[in-house]
């Protein structure tokens, strides 16, 4: 990337999209957190295996997933929920019972990795989003998540770094990528359709 | 929804941009399956805990992730690769070696995560072009896995459905979500910038 600043409207529309993308039972179980201080960006590059785009784009955005389901965290949504659709504190609570009853049982690695799913769909809008922005995004997981998570004081929030998107543009003359053919599986190999 | 088809034109477009959706180190780990059959519908309703789109959409996509990375798959991919962009076959043979040598020691239950979570972001790709296309689309994890798993006979396939979209158009008098408010995290609490 170039270094060439996202104007401020792009990168509020590339977030909207993030936070209004679609989440199991509407629980959002992840947050963002967007980087553009160079100093901080250097030290997020060193641990993410020195990729250049770390330090080149305008804006680094982390989704950070819950690092477990709980009453605290599932009630305080459903709460929300009720008040602003104007329903009784207690709309939510037989469904919530319901929800943490089949989590609880899968332990924290599953709900973990649940949480970190919905946040790869929020990931998926934010992709799309940037492109009808005419923005760049480099979707990453190379990184060491347990650093950037100590770097950022994720765990202290009971979250988890679990992937990175940067945004700005592409340095067309120095890009390796940006001349070599796209691949992609071929419709016929990707697509079955069971009629 | 409704039952109303969804255009060809338009279903194809919703499914080029799960395919064109970006994946870790290009893998793709996932296909989808397309089911518009009526019986085989109302089949797959039965075990989604009997949510009435599954048999009012017009069309069911299915992500269907790898349940594993080996080389035999990996290395389809970048033989793949490297013949489009007229390549030596062996030009990603080392990077291969890397990417199996991170991922095997993590086991099968990291690997099938981690395709999972892979396919989300298509996932989020096609729910944003069907929103593009005004084309309805309800995301669902609720559905037995297992069970579509083995109707689908993705198993065989080393393959393991992750989640599913029903798209069409919504029955708006008969949709008691519709005039609910939708609620989302508020922005300041969502996201944290990092200065």
């Amino acid at each position: 990337m170039n270094g060439q600043q996202v104007p401020q409207e792009k990168l509020d529309y590339i977030l909207e999209a993030a936070r209004y993308a679609p989440s199991s039972s509407g629980l959002q179980p992840y947050k963002i957190f967007v980087i553009s201080d160079k100093k901080k960006l250097e030290v997020i590059r060193e641990f993410s295996f020195n990729q250049s785009q770390i330090t080149d784009c305008s804006h680094l955005l982390v989704w950070a997933a819950w690092d477990s389901y709980s009453a605290d965290r599932v009630g305080d949504v459903f709460l929300k929920t009720s008040r602003e659709r104007g329903l009784p504190d207690n709309t939510y609570e037989d469904y919530q019972k319901m929800l943490l009853g089949i989590y609880e049982p899968l332990g924290k690695e599953w709900q973990e990795n649940r949480c970190a799913k919905q946040a790869y769909i929020s990931f998926g809008l934010a992709i799309a989003a940037a492109a009808e922005q005419k923005v760049d995004a480099t979707p990453m997981e190379g990184f060491d998540n347990v650093k950037l998570d100590e770097f950022l004081c994720l765990n202290e929030l009971g979250l988890k770094s679990v992937v990175i998107l940067p945004v700005g543009y592409r340095d067309e003359a120095n890009d390796w990528l940006v001349n070599l053919k796209k691949w992609r599986t071929p419709k016929e190999e990707f697509l079955t359709f069971v009629n």
